[in-house]
């Protein structure tokens, strides 16, 4: 169970010939829920995809939506005019299938190649929102899988709280990430939670979460968290109980993206302390995901610590390199900036990578999750057109 | 020649024992000029190792460095207050040697692996001065070859004014660059050029050739670029003429750089045209140099305008994504944020890769140089420590 995991929610996945292989690319979440509220983040890139056009100018217009369609097999992104008013008439279809329902109501979501999103593709798309439509059930399993490109499985997490629940499904290997490389995630809860509350909640968990999920450094042109409130279950959590919920969600779903990101061969949690800030703090944390040498030198399983200082002394965080201590899987090799024990006492061969940079500039901290840079992810982006 | 193309220089390039193989490793460039004049551009990483820090007291002091050390073989970095005085010790050393010099006349510039500086290194180093002091001399060809780490051949280029000439030497894949990254320079004169001049010549070249030659986007803890005016050919240039001839040998150099960046299949050109402001042209086209999805689709041939939009997206540049046009190697692919040509009617297998960014948005322009990210790149960067 994913989405449909807490109650007052429908959703499906189909195969609706999207993608050649024939396997299910079309999914749908529905929230009849008394009473609904939504929120949504979108992709930071300029350059987005036509649904993330459409999405953002429903969400724009201050009304409620209560369901999102989501399609692999194409990204109907940078495909002309046509390729927004296949967004149109895919929200108008869902509309004309699902009972109170309004086209400016159904968010859509679309992964794949950039530049697929042609007359084949709407056929296909159209064609197959009858299909999901008719599928839609409230036990549902089939949504997860239709959302998949890459990923070699299925992404869904749980939380149950005092009277209410969340589920969530997620496709991608990284907010940032290698390969075909859109992340969607789909968040439903039965908590009633007014639309400000779960708006906040949900940038909060972001921010934290797959925000700080950084694979490769490129941002796709399609990510979108979509989160639905149905009320179904009468209960009215705090805020600070439905945040805590929403993040281990996100959390969960962040880690299982981290895990199935493309050629990877290590996980690496970079966990920077003592910053001066926790924007230095995540600062400094992504300037050593983005860091070609220390990601090929993980592959390598080489402990380099001065690629670390090297990556990092071109952030402008408040720190002195030279009081920093750089630890690798629990073993420091370098104490205020220069050479501690020996490489050889750490042992990196455990695919998770643990990096603990400490600035001894103040208190604060944050967790980067990303991957090493690999020969397979090479093989993979580009061999692959995405 | 080199760095003695033009007169009152001499150099020399021995083997000290810094490197295990035996090969050349330590080069000394003096200037006996009449009207001597320095500049200096070090790293922008403030994780900077000693030589750098030694360096750039010497410039803060004002004086008028008249040599400088080179060595390959250890970066001397991370590598304690013993490295620092390591470094001081050359400097005086060199002092001793050569008539007329002192220690704050003698700026110091080390290339190899980070954390290595010790007691062999310090030892070496201080064997071979005298060594490179006497073989000193105003024809020298042997200084070039003693500054490569893992170049696979020696980079000089020379330029000739009406009555003086400009000479350089260099080492290294790219000011931000593959493997052992560091990029050393130093570029001789002998014509007349005040001090003043010199580093605003010296800046206007550093900027839009090595500082546009982007590899990997990972700076080095240990570049820099130096500069010598000797005024011994009595001719004093105008500033417009200096800095262009300037310009020509280090644009010159950093196409070498470009060339020899380790484990690279195509040299890729970024112009971006139709910005706003310079500004945005660099950061467009830095935006792009820096995307591994792109970088890999160029390892593969993949003429891919998607991730260029996605790359570029991601900026604070003015411009709207869908007015943008795209091209590889001057076949049009993508226009206004469209397809345009299908992309088989691009061929990518020249090693020569050009990628046009038309941003509609003004009239500035920049070039940034980079490489595809391979997986020799990554076999390179994972295998061998620096």
């Amino acid at each position: 169970m994913s989405v449909t995991y807490p109650l007052g929610f429908r959703a499906a996945g189909v195969a609706a010939g999207i993608k050649s292989s024939g396997k299910p690319d079309l999914a749908l979440v529905v929230n009849d829920g008394p009473e609904p509220s939504c929120a949504v983040v979108f992709t930071q890139n300029r350059a987005q995809a036509h649904p993330i056009r459409w999405s953002r100018s429903v969400m724009a217009a201050g009304g409620t939506p209560r369901a999102v369609l989501l399609n692999s097999g194409g990204a109907n992104c940078f495909t002309g005019d046509y390729g927004y008013e296949t967004v149109e008439l895919a929200a108008a279809a869902v509309a004309a299938e699902v009972r109170g329902i309004r086209a400016t109501d159904v968010l859509v979501c679309s992964t794949g190649l950039i530049g697929s999103g042609g007359e084949e593709f709407r056929a296909s798309v159209l064609g197959g929102v009858p299909l999901v439509s008719a599928a839609l059930a409230a036990d549902d399993t089939t949504a997860p899988a239709a959302i998949l490109t890459t990923d070699s499985v299925t992404k869904t997490a749980t939380h149950e709280g005092e009277g209410w629940r969340i589920g969530a499904m997620g496709k991608g290997a990284g907010m940032l990430a290698p390969g075909l490389a859109t992340m969607l995630v789909v968040v439903t809860t039965d908590a009633v939670v007014p639309t400000a509350v779960l708006d906040r909640a949900l940038r909060a968990a972001v921010a934290s979460t797959f925000n700080r999920l950084d694979s490769d450094g490129c941002m796709s042109t399609n990510d979108q968290v979509t989160a639905f409130a149905s009320g179904q279950s009468g209960v009215t959590p705090t805020e600070v109980e439905f945040t805590a919920g929403l993040l281990a969600v996100c959390d969960d779903l962040a880690e299982q993206l981290q895990v199935d990101a493309e050629g990877a061969g290590h996980n690496i949690h970079i966990m920077v302390e003592g910053a001066a800030t926790e924007a230095d703090a995540e600062e400094v944390g992504r300037a050593l995901a983005r860091n070609n040498l220390f990601k090929a030198a993980i592959a390598g399983e080489d402990p380099n610590w001065g690629r670390v200082l090297a990556a990092i002394g071109v952030t402008d965080a408040s720190f002195d390199p030279y009081f920093v201590d750089v630890s690798f899987n629990g073993v420091r090799l370098c104490t205020a900036g220069g050479p501690d024990r020996p490489v050889s006492e750490c042992d990196l061969s455990p695919k998770r990578t643990e990096v603990l940079i400490e600035l001894h500039a103040g208190d604060a901290t944050a967790r980067i999750r990303t991957n090493d840079l690999t020969v397979d992810y090479v093989r993979e982006n580009s061999a692959y057109a995405s």
